[in-house]
Formats: structure tokens, C-alpha cells, sequence
């Protein structure tokens, strides 16, 4: 294994990694497992080893779903060892709602109302975890929130129980003081044939009608934005825009088809890189993570190479964006294609539409012509962001 | 033409089209225009003929860019007189800020200033004439709001931008007690590479945003939510529970590619039948508007028997899904669903999280496995809505 | 459940079920099984019940990967019988190269060779049996023959090696003297993130290089093509036209997304109403076979009932096409938009090129224009069809 | 403009640009033109400066259509002047069956028999012309030969006449000893709805029906197999695999969308690389053909850089192509990822499928559970071509 010497990363980076990633066992819709369980506690020792901040997890990935009391105990109790041992934080936790068959319909918004209070109450109790483990973000995915027909759910309906379930458990954390935010996590389909807010924007909307919406944004995920043919770049930027960027799951996806969870970096380059020039550049400051599958056809040492390359990919990207926003050559460019100018506002200070609309410069003597013929040199700037990108600079 | 004789459609139903739809004339990235344009006088009549509504327009449609003062008023007062002579209204206007070159780069967020001013004013000289001749929505289709390339652009200005304009031109309106509402209109790409606001669920987001939100809604399309493979359906399910559906466009679309505009129902018939049956169950009383493109196969007879064909279509869709709301074996196989469970709150009438947590038999008796043996009998509710479509019950 | 009593299919419609269709559990790349496993023997004597002609396999559908011999015979044992006692055929069987993780990089085309081997001596022996129990057609589809990176494979070298596994496979049945054709089944990806042979086309060139490419055609399925955004129509047609539908898989699916194997005329309507169209009207002979998996959300009455629907709206479909093609005003249409004028030689009978250059009537003296100027009425002649399948007319 | 200064482009890199390319105007279904008319002299001449091997016209690039003899004489006359001057080839023509509306159903597939006359007449003018300048490959790109209808066309039919236009051109070329070669473009969509010969696999088994199969062969587009989905160099591999990749177009694609026509490896990097990769390790000798369309967005000084950057993409990725292969690390990982044991037969040098048979480590000794143990490596080896491409090693 050639690549990340343990060094290279650091906790400053604030790499972290779902057990459910590198634990996932190569099922998939036409195979068998391929690789057998891996120990929560062995998956934070190696993950720390390879320089990670933190691990997340799902209630079931850590305690299998079922378990008695006391097997719980232990199973938390270990877990804890491990992280003390070795600095880990678990900066985030969620709930699987979607592998036992009772969520076939859903969770929140399964028809079957017992189905959704059973849900409420699983979430509660993870939640009372994550807080204890310090946990500052509660994700919620709602992958099986959804349909294949469109008889079959009302989905106005559906959201008022998805709004439901989110102000009954935005309200139990507020009252027992817990620090965690939640942040839904977008996917336009798979394993349902829609999911329910599929994209980043409708996820947005949501929030907004929800009772404490000041405790909930997002956790976009790259693969699920573009399993809808969208931008990630834009859909992080409105994110942001928005004050609503509280998580990031970071992984690779080739284009429209099933949910890959590649290697970040492995599907769309390009986005990859503009994503993280847009990352670094903003306010966020929470963590990179990595929310992505290991190839079915690796072992466990394939396994963690690619948990260091995911990290590898990231430092690279940041490095080539840094190099991209100091080249004076790239400072030019982006002069030439007046990207500056829009952060202008389209009315000067004091101006009203009134003023505008005396302004025959606007309109009545504007030159739409001569102003159309002006080019905007945007490939030049695309192609001094490629040759960044490849260190061809 | 065998189908629609004009009585069979009537104003009552509501259906319109844009001047620029009949009038399209074909020409495409790879071809010439293969018809004459069409004289909005003529297309008015044409219309009513068939039974339609009303029609609505882009100023360019009716006012060709560029035209003198004389030259317009000339034009508009030949329209009203068409309108008047058949009683044909116009319920909605909207503004073309994509075909002149000046336009290249967006209009409100264009990089250029210059330009993001000459599209203000250009939609307000454009809101008087709507406002004169009584129309109610007010469309928004951002088409080149938008981008190629990530650095080209940076999308937390552009929505800035965006913001500015939306919030100028509600204030616009208000002084003037114009009766206009606002719907912007979503499309993930085409003509630009990505479209801000691509979905509805990025525009409602957006909308939240806006000093006069009240004044803002969606005007969503059937194709271009299907251009991004959402389901049209869930989409406006969730326009309408923002209620935020102020207008819509319907047409055909046949999966992920380029922008198609058949004629509504002739791309995802299931999807059409279901759109019809939520509109026609909802509270949405605006007009059922056409926006499609006759295709560049027809002549003008063609042209005439699509827009007869949407409405035809529309209209049979409407009649199917009475018929299915009407047959007790669907309201049986809706209960065998447990379709009208999901209105129910999860929490009883005053029910708090405490009650819940109380609750042994949402959790700790929950019978997961027998509950979830419980099949949903989704497919044959499916099954009889797709019998009823097809008049075989 | 309301619709087909046994009774309205009949054998004589070749109505086929592959066992793993009424037998998938339910488990999904998310989730568990959500049904017991189904005894093959109840599938034939269900199937039969129903009206079915037949059902298809994969050898570890009926006799589990790693059976010892007498299990293998117990197993046969009891499948004839329920033949015997049911008048059940099974026209085709097929090879399991994808659920058991040796074949995690594919079986004829694993860069592990002895991966290969083991593979074509899975295949023989199932041939064995396919051959007994008097199957035509062998289908093979190869979901694990891909890749996820491009370093990883050589294509030629897979193609190499996936017609030598053909080409031994062909000899050995010759040899042999079973009656069994080859069939191919395309699919661009999942489980493989790009899997070889993905489309029709891509099938039918590969065919053209093989041995005995006459025993070799294909066995497409809905779903698969549509995965690709192709139109299935066209790709059928296509094979027809090459002489090579061995068979066919018909299902569901809506769009561009991950396989939902839905019941057939689920997804598409109006696709599957022009498949059927096709099928009817062309001199395929085979079983009508279901490729589909009834949803994760059905229990087993509800696996029974989407079996009937898939049966049900072939034969809906086929009622329809029968109409659409007896009216005479579709006639009418046809023959306004020149279908059957695209079945005469551009050339006429003897003539050459040299005729052609002479005939001035064919370029210099040709009305480009005026030959554009008319109509093809195509849309009309689209909605008699669509007007057909709702038995609107 | 900061990057390729024309000395580091030779025309041994054999780049080549359609005059319709830096040509286009940049009028698209939503916008009118935004920049002048290029003479293809220019064209010419400015190419040959950026260090181009030669240009490629459709005979309505050169020759206005409708042009009188004497018009057609001049325009071919300055045109060969600039050739001559500048020592540019023209290794690839071909014809424009696609903007006149006379083509709105097709040419060699119209359902109007006169258009499929004058479109193969129109053509043969071409084929002379093209011998005339010295042409190698003559390229056919029926996009408009589709529908939107499945109704409005007879699949088989289209195809019958498809091939009868293939038989009678080839016959006319080899009748005149004329040098050049056919290359079908295949596309799936846009501007019809479903184009025929959709992908590179049903034109490569198209070809295998005609007359003169061995005189066509394909140029594959980038964008246009990446607007189904599909992997471009797993399609250039199967194409290579047939030989019959006679001409390539290269451009930028960025997923299921509306065609492109981006700069080369501004669209799919990864897949760019790998195509790079493939092709330089291929006996593929002909021309390196930019097939895109300068953004909307630039002026003329953005054209040609632009063009530039299309060039300079290629030799970096090719530099970066010869490292990765070179590095004594990609190979070993390469070894680890057993890639060449693939171009190893499955059956050993004069084994038969008896010998195989009776070899009882291939199927009652193999060991399935161990074999399926061995992890492939596969994400090790993608990361180390990454880093290549990213010049990070």
C-alpha cells in the first residue's frame, strides 16, 4: 500500500468515518456477504491509526438491533474503552430505521402508525447515546421514507408525520438539554423507488416549517445529489447560503444509476475538487466525513487502504485548490470573467426601483448588443482550474 | 382529426397555453425552423375555437425585442382586441431573459451588472402590461440563471443576486397594488449546465428567503422535475403543502435527457394519471396550463391537433380518476393499504414524548417481526389504479 | 384480490416465472429479508393456479450453492414431480454467476482464472440438467463481468475471455445434441459499476464474433435497456430485425435509477402498450417470461396477486394493441403520417446509383422546401394510441 | 490567454477540429446566435497557428446549401487555397442530413421516399468532394434518422432502408475507387427523441449486416455514449476489440443530460484519463478529433482558446498516461490485481472442455470460500492512477 504514511493525516483535519463504512460486509442486491464483521472497537483503533478524528454510527452498528440490557452495556462500555484509548471523538450518531423489515413502508411515515411510534422511540433512545458520547449532530437519513406507487401514500400526509416525528424529538432534546443538532440527509431514491425529500432543496423547505428549525439542517451526501443528475458544488453553496450546512458526507459516484459510495474522489473529479476549493473557502467547520462503501471485491486490507485514500484524496484537493486561489494567473482570469462583480449588489446603496427605473442607462439607452458581444472567458478559468488540479502549473 | 371537437373542452376547465407553444417553430440545437411564426391574434382565436381558457406570454412573444414604442402599442392593442372578441383571458405573463445573447450569463445573476439591470427593468415594464390585462401569477423561469462551470460563478452571490431581484420586484408590485403573484419556475439544466434553483424543492427553499415570500410561489413543470427523475407528483404534493402551487406547467417528458415538451400524458402516462388525480383532490383552483412544443414533425394542422390532444388528454385523466376514487374496491384495497392511517397523528390527542416513553407497547413489547410480517398490499392498489386508467374495470 | 381469476390466462400465452422472481425474499442493499424462502415446489403448483405455462431457474434457485449429490437429486426429484403433476414446462434456465462472493470480479472474465474455470463447469452442469428437463433456450446473464475502475481490466482481454467461455460452452452442447439456444441478457450496471455487454447492440456485436453465433441470440429485459434511457421498443426491434429475440424478461421500471424489477407495465405504460404491439406483430414465438420481483412491501398473498398483475396487463396490452390496430382511422393516421411508405426501397426495383444520379427529379430539380412544408402527423396518430390503451375510443 | 503556446501542439498529435466547431454561432433551443459567422478559411488558418493537423466540414460548413454551382466552386477553391497554404488535411468529411427541415423525419430513414433520394444524392456529392481533398473517413451521423413516436415508425423498415443507403454509398465509393472509409456516430437522443443505432454496440452489430461491412466502421463520440450512462472506454474497447474504431470524436460531457459538447476532458476527467490511456496503448492511428462546441459564454478570443485547451488536455493526460504505466509501483499493484492473468485462456493451450471436466480442482476441489477470500486490490491500483493523473507521485 503505497500511499497515506499515518502522519500525513491529523486530527486537525477532522476526518471521520460511519462504522458502517468500513464494517460494510460487500451485501449487495445480487451477493452475498464477501468480507466477515468487523469489531466496532477494532474499526477505532485502525481508523485512529490512520490518522482519523472520529468515528459515527448507527444504534445497530454498535449494539445489534434487539440486543438485551445488558449486552447493550457491554457493547457501549467497549466502545468507550476504545475511544478513550485512543483520542477518537464521535462527533455524530444516527439511527438505522431501514434494515429491519418492520420499516419496509418506513419509519416516520410508514402507513402502519405503530411502525412510526416504534421509530420515535428507537430514535429516543440512541439519542440519549449520542449525547452521552458528546455527539454535537443527529443525522437523520429517511431512506425508506417513501414509495413505489403513487396510490399508496399521501404525501402531504407523510410530511406532516415526517414534521411530526422531527418536533416531537427537536422537543425531547431541547428539554433535556441535549447539544445535538440534526441534520437530514437527502437521497432521491434507493431502496425506495422516491424517498421523500429528495434533494438538498427539498429538504430545505422543510426545515423551514418545522418548530425549532433553527436545530435542524443538513447532511448532504455527493453520491445522492448526483444520483439526481445536480451539482454538488450548487447544492453545497445553497446549503450554506442558507445557514444550513451542519454535516458532509463525502464519497464518490459515476453518474446516474444505483447509490455507489465510492472512494471521494473516484466518481466526478472535478465536482470533487470544486467542492472541496468551495468547503475550504466557507464557514463550515465541522467534519469530513466519509460516507462510503469498500468495493466488494476488496479484503480487509483493501479495506483500509481505501479509508486512507478517501483522506489522501482530500488533502490533495485542498492542496491543488490553495495553489488555484493564489496563481496570479487565476486572479486575472477570474478579473476577466467578472466573477467579483456579482458579489455587487444589482442596486447601488440608497437605490430603489424608482431610481432604477429612472436610469435610462438601465434600459432606454442600455447597448444589449454591443454589451452580448463582450465574452466572459469562463473555459479559460475552467482550464487554469484543471491544470491546478493536475499540477500542470 | 379524429379526436376533441371544440365543444368538448370548456372555459370552465381552465386549460391554457402560452402564445410561445402553438407558436413554436421548430427550430433545435441541430435544425432550422420548419414553420412560419404564428400571429398571436391568430393563435387567440385558434384557441378559443378549441375551447380553451386563455393564453399567456412572454413580452418578446407578443412584443418582438427591440420594438419601438408605436410598434408595441400597436401590438398590445391587437391582442386585447383578439381577447375581447373571444373572451379569451390572460391569466398569466412572464418575461424572456434567455433568447437575446445579452442573456448568456444569466439575467438577475448575471456576472455582469450591467445586465442583471437591464433584466429588472425588462421584467417591470413587462409586470405593467400583465398587471393591465388582469393576469394573477406572474412566471419566473430562471433558464440561464446558471453556470458550466464551478469557478465561473460563485452561487452564494448569484442566489444573493437572485434574492435581490425577486425582493425589488415584489416591492415593485406592492407600491403599485398590482395583483400579481410571483412563481418562479424550476429546471435542473438546459440551456445552461446547471440551473440555479433546479427543483421545486430548491425554489420553496429559496422562496423562505424573500422579503414578500407571501407574494412567491412555484409554477413547477411535469419535464423538467423528470429531467432530474424525481416524481412529478411527490413534487407538487409537496408544492402544495407549502401551499406554494400557484401555477402549473404541464407536458410530456420521456426520462433523463433533453427537454422534450410533448404534449401532457404522452411521456409518463402513470405518473399523469396520479398528477391529475392529486390536482383534481386538492385545493389548487389555478389553470391547467400547457406548456409543450408541437413537434418539429407537424404542420400547422399538427400544431392545432396537439394542443386539441392535451386537453383531450387532461380531460380523460380527470374522468379515470373519478372513477377510481368512486369504485369501493379501490376505497377497500386503500384500507387493506392502510392508506388514511398516515393521517393520523403518531401521537395521540395530547400525547407528549413523556406518554410515549411510558408507552411499553410502542417499544418494549413491540412485536417488530409480527408487525412487519404484515404486507402492505401496495401493488394491487397499484394494479387497480393502472385498471381503472386503462377503463378495464 | 380483485382482478384475473386462474382461469383468463391459459398456457397457450406462454405466461413463464423464473423461480427467484415470486422467490425473492426481499433483501435489499439496505435491508433484510422480509419473507421466508419459497419451496420451489409451491411456486410451480401456485404458478400453475395462476395459469402460468411455465417456470425458469438458476441451479442454485432449486438446488442450494454446495448441495452434495443426493441433496442435488432430492432436490430434481421433487421439481419434476411437481412438473409432472402440474403440466408446467421450463422453456429456459440459467446459471447463478453472481450471488456467491468468488464471483465478486465476475466469473467467465474474473482476472482470477481459476475463478473462470470453476465458472464454465457451473455452467455445464447446469446445462445438463437444463437439457433434461427439456429447456430451448439457456439464458445467461452476466452481472458480476464488469468493473468499477478502468485500471482494473482490460476489456479486450475480457471480451477475449468471455467469448472463449461462449465458444466452449456452444461445442460442448453441440456435442452434446441439446436442443438449448444461447440467450444473452444486457444490463449497463449493478451489481458491477460498469458491467460488460451492456446494452442490445452491445450483445448483439459481441454474437457476431462467437463460434456458433447462430445458436447464441439474446434475452432482453425491460428494465435493463431502460436503465440505460434506451427506448425498449427500438432495442427489440432491433433484435428482431437481427434475428436474434431468443427470449425476453419483461418488468418494470421507472427511469434511469437502480433495477426495480416492477411488475411488467408498472413503469413505462406506454412503452410496454408498443412492446406488446411489437411482440404481437412480429414472429417471436417464445415464452412471455417475468423478470420482476414483487415489492419489499407485499407479504406472500401479495407476491401471488402481483404474479396475476404481471399476466393480467400483458394481456390488457395485447387486447388494446389489437384494437389500435383494427381501427380504421388509425389506418387513416397511418397512412396520413406514410408509416408504410418507409417499407419500399429508396431505390426501385433494378434501379442503381447510376439511375439515381440521373434522375434530376431526385436532387436538382428536388423542393427542399416545399417537401419540408408537410405535416408528418405524428402526434395525432400518438394520441389514437394512447386513446386506444385507455379504451377511450 | 495563459496556457498552449502554438509550438507545443505538432500535427503529428494528429488534432483535428470540425469547421462546425470553433464555427459554431452558439444558437441553442433557448437562445439566438452570439457570435459571427467564421469563414473557414479563417478556420483554417487559425487552427494551423494553434498547431492543428487538419479540419473536417460537413458539406453545408463548406457550401451553404442551395448554393449555385459556380458559389460551390469558389467556396471549394478558397478553401483548398487555405489548405494548401497552410499544409492542413482534411483526413475526415461528412454530410449535413440534419438542419434543412426537409430532414425532420430523417434522411436514409424518412418515411417520405423523396427525402431518402435526395438525401443519399446529397451525400454522393459529398463522397466526391471529399476523395477530391483527399479524405480517409467519411462519417455518418443520423440524428434525425429516430422518432419520438413508437407508432410513427417501423423499427425493422427504418432499419431496411438504413442499410440500403450504407450498401448503395459503399457500392458508389468502391465503383470509384475512392480511398475513404464509413464511421457511424451513434447517439441515443436529441434531437429526436430516441435516435437509431442508439449506442456504439447496436451500430457495431448494424455494420456487421451490410454488404461492404469491412469498408464501415465507427466514430464514437464521448459525450454521446455518457448521455446513456455508459462507460466511453469500455464502448472504444469493445469498438477496438471489433477494429473498428476508424475515427473518434473527442469533447466533454457532464452526465445524463442535453449533449454538451464540452471541452475534452472538461466533462468526465477520470473516464478522459482512461480513454487517453486506452487509446495510446491501442493501434489506433488515426486523428485525435475535437467534436465540441465553444461555450455560449465566449467571445471569438474564447473560441480559439478553447480549441487550445481541447489540445493541450490531451497531451497532458497523455503525459500522465506514460508515467502510469511506467511507475514500478502501478505495476506491481497491477500484479496484485492479477490484470494481465486475463489475457491468460481459461482453457490451458489444447485443453478441451472434456479435459476441463475431468479436472477436479476446477469444480469438486475448488475452493470456493477461500478463492472468494483473496481481496482484488482494485481501489489501491485506482488511487495510484489518480495520483498519476493528479501528478502526486
Amino acid at each position: 500500500m503505497p500511499h497515506p504514511t499515518p502522519a500525513s493525516n491529523s486530527p486537525a483535519d477532522k476526518f471521520t468515518f460511519g462504522l458502517w463504512t468500513v464494517g460494510w460486509q460487500g451485501r449487495d442486491p445480487f451477493g452475498d456477504a464477501v468480507r466477515a464483521p468487523v469489531d466496532p472497537v477494532e474499526t477505532v483503533h485502525q481508523l485512529a491509526k490512520l490518522g482519523a478524528y472520529g468515528v459515527t454510527f448507527h444504534d445497530d452498528d454498535l449494539i445489534p438491533f434487539g440486543s438485551t440490557e445488558a449486552a447493550r452495556d457491554q457493547h457501549i462500555s467497549r466502545f468507550k474503552k476504545a475511544l478513550a484509548e485512543t483520542g477518537m471523538k464521535v462527533p455524530m450518531a444516527t439511527t438505522n430505521l431501514f434494515t429491519h423489515p418492520v420499516f419496509k413502508d418506513g419509519a416516520f411515515t410508514s402507513n402502519d402508525r405503530s411502525v412510526r411510534r416504534f421509530a420515535l422511540r428507537k430514535v429516543m433512545r440512541n439519542l440519549d447515546l449520542a449525547a452521552e458520547l458528546g455527539a454535537e449532530t443527529y443525522v437523520f437519513w429517511g431512506g425508506r421514507e417513501g414509495a413505489e406507487y403513487d396510490a399508496s401514500k399521501d404525501i402531504r400526509d407523510a410530511l406532516d408525520r415526517f414534521r411530526e416525528g422531527f418536533n416531537t424529538l427537536t422537543t425531547y432534546c431541547r428539554d433535556r438539554k441535549y447539544k445535538l443538532r440534526f441534520a437530514i440527509e437527502p437521497k432521491p431514491n434507493e431502496p425506495r423507488g422516491d424517498i421523500l425529500l429528495p434533494t438538498i432543496g427539498h429538504a430545505l423547505a422543510f426545515i423551514n416549517t418545522l418548530e425549532h428549525s433553527d436545530m435542524v439542517g443538513l447532511n448532504p451526501e455527493v453520491g445522492h445529489e448526483q444520483m439526481a443528475g445536480l451539482n454538488f458544488v450548487h447544492g453545497i453553496a445553497q446549503a450554506l447560503w442558507h445557514n444550513k450546512l451542519f454535516h458532509i458526507d463525502l464519497n464518490g459516484q459515476r453518474g446516474i444509476k444505483y447509490d455507489q459510495d465510492l472512494v471521494f474522489g473516484h466518481g466526478d473529479l472535478l465536482n470533487a475538487f470544486f467542492l472541496v476549493d468551495l468547503l475550504e473557502n466557507s464557514n463550515y467547520q465541522g467534519p469530513r466525513h466519509f460516507d462510503y462503501k469498500p468495493s466488494r471485491t476488496e479484503d480487509m486490507a483493501g479495506v483500509w487502504a481505501s479509508a486512507a485514500s478517501n483522506m489522501r484524496m482530500y488533502r490533495l484537493l485542498r492542496e491543488r485548490s490553495k495553489a488555484f486561489r493564489a496563481d496570479p494567473a487565476v486572479q486575472a482570469a477570474m478579473k476577466d470573467s467578472r466573477v467579483a462583480e456579482l458579489a455587487l449588489p444589482t442596486l447601488a446603496k440608497g437605490e430603489t426601483y424608482s431610481d432604477l427605473l429612472r436610469d435610462r442607462s438601465a434600459f432606454e439607452d442600455f447597448k444589449a448588443d454591443a454589451t452580448a458581444a463582450r465574452g466572459c472567458a469562463f473555459v479559460q478559468l475552467n482550464q487554469l482550474a484543471i491544470e491546478h488540479l493536475l499540477k500542470a502549473r
